[in-house]
């Protein structure tokens, strides 16, 4: 028995999410049912970030236990020739059979929000951004991420659906670039809560539109509960590039 | 009646191109059934370059008449309430009676060819590019490049189907570019036989990949017939980017 690594990239738009659900076809159910053509065992992966419906990712990771003769690093390719062509396994190692993707001393993990700000939509952008016809100031949206930035109970950067208790999370950084009409807001913390991303995203948004001075991020943060001002931006915009591990704990 | 100039950008994939044809939905009939809607009239817009199924466009370029009161310029806007998501109606215009989209003395259309040379896909890359998992020697590639520069006879580099007796283009130019695994070719000029650019990447790929010497291009060139030896790169990698016209014709 051995556990293996996969850093998973795809194209959120036709998935219904990362997590196995009854109504609609999702990533862990692709990589399962491939996993299982593959080796011929029932295999459930476990991932690092159940990203939401019509989320994208460049470098989820997620692991399987499995007594496959196949050399760890050879399932990236087996597994792509059996995968639709939206879901490609990057890389694929041998961790130890306790290394677990969410439980581990250190993780960050690097989100990027985009947004295609002009007047008029383009239709090459509009699958992996949310478009803005409104100028955006930018840097009235880097005044507001500023506030974000550190150690923060995030409870007002959380859908109410969630199950979390502890809300406490820390943003490593959080910077915002511009070229021309694409804008993108880069997020690194040690972890987020449901929808954090997109609630920052779209709050910082607002602000840009001037409908909220930048210092209204941190009145939304200290009032620490889910409220109508912290507006959810569309997924699509949202990719999840990279979750990078503290060296010793591999 | 006036005459009326569209810019158009759309995402080709789920059209079987831009000429209207039985089979398959195509984006000239899309814009003929919303200025249908729009105005009441039984309009046939008439289309600067007739791109392929799967091919995008940033800029292409439409004229139709009216007797509608609506204002050119507000066309685009309007339009655009109607077209799908995948089709945008950037601006639009006013044009004189005589003015046609290809029959105009100084025309320079630009296209882009993109490839994604990496050892795995991206899948966040692969509905605008193609992928080319050889390492491609983009040096060997713009050395090939420089003999298509100019004017030449293009019936090798011309899609078999073709009904054009006159095979003479010239291309202003053509560049390479190269930032990570992202390769851009990039071609001016005053017109493109059916397939051109096509033909002309797939062609310089080879030539990436060692498969062939730059020279070769000259050869194939100097034959002058379509040969399996100019290979026709796949659709989705393409976009039309702009026509540009000469300032005095409009």
């Amino acid at each position: 028995m051995k556990r293996v690594r996969l850093f998973v990239a795809y194209d959120g738009t036709n998935y219904c999410g990362w997590q196995v659900q009854p109504n609609g076809i999702t990533i862990e159910e692709k990589l399962n049912k491939s996993l299982k053509d593959l080796t011929g065992e029932e295999i459930h992966v476990i991932g690092a970030s159940r990203t939401d419906s019509g989320v994208h990712a460049l470098g989820n990771v997620a692991v399987f236990d499995t007594n496959s003769s196949i050399p760890p690093e050879r399932f990236a390719y087996a597994l792509n020739q059996r995968l639709p062509e939206d879901i490609v396994v990057v890389r694929s190692d041998e961790v130890s059979l306790q290394w677990h993707p969410r439980h581990q001393n250190e993780i960050m993990k690097i989100y990027e929000y985009h947004i295609y700000n002009a007047q008029v939509p383009n239709p090459l952008k509009s699958r992996y951004s949310v478009f803005v016809s409104f100028p955006l100031n930018v840097d009235q949206m880097r005044k507001g991420a500023d506030f974000i930035k550190g150690e923060h109970d995030f409870a007002s950067f959380c859908n109410i659906r969630t199950n979390t208790l502890d809300t406490v999370r820390t943003v490593y950084d959080i910077n915002i670039t511009k070229k021309g009409p694409d804008i993108t807001i880069r997020v690194t913390g040690n972890g987020f809560l449901y929808n954090m991303v997109r609630i920052i995203a779209g709050t910082l948004i607002r602000v840009g539109r001037g409908f909220y001075e930048p210092e209204k991020i941190k009145d939304i943060l200290d009032a620490r509960k889910h409220t109508s001002e912290g507006v959810t931006a569309p997924p699509n915009g949202l990719v999840l590039k990279e979750i990078v591990y503290g060296k010793e704990e591999k």
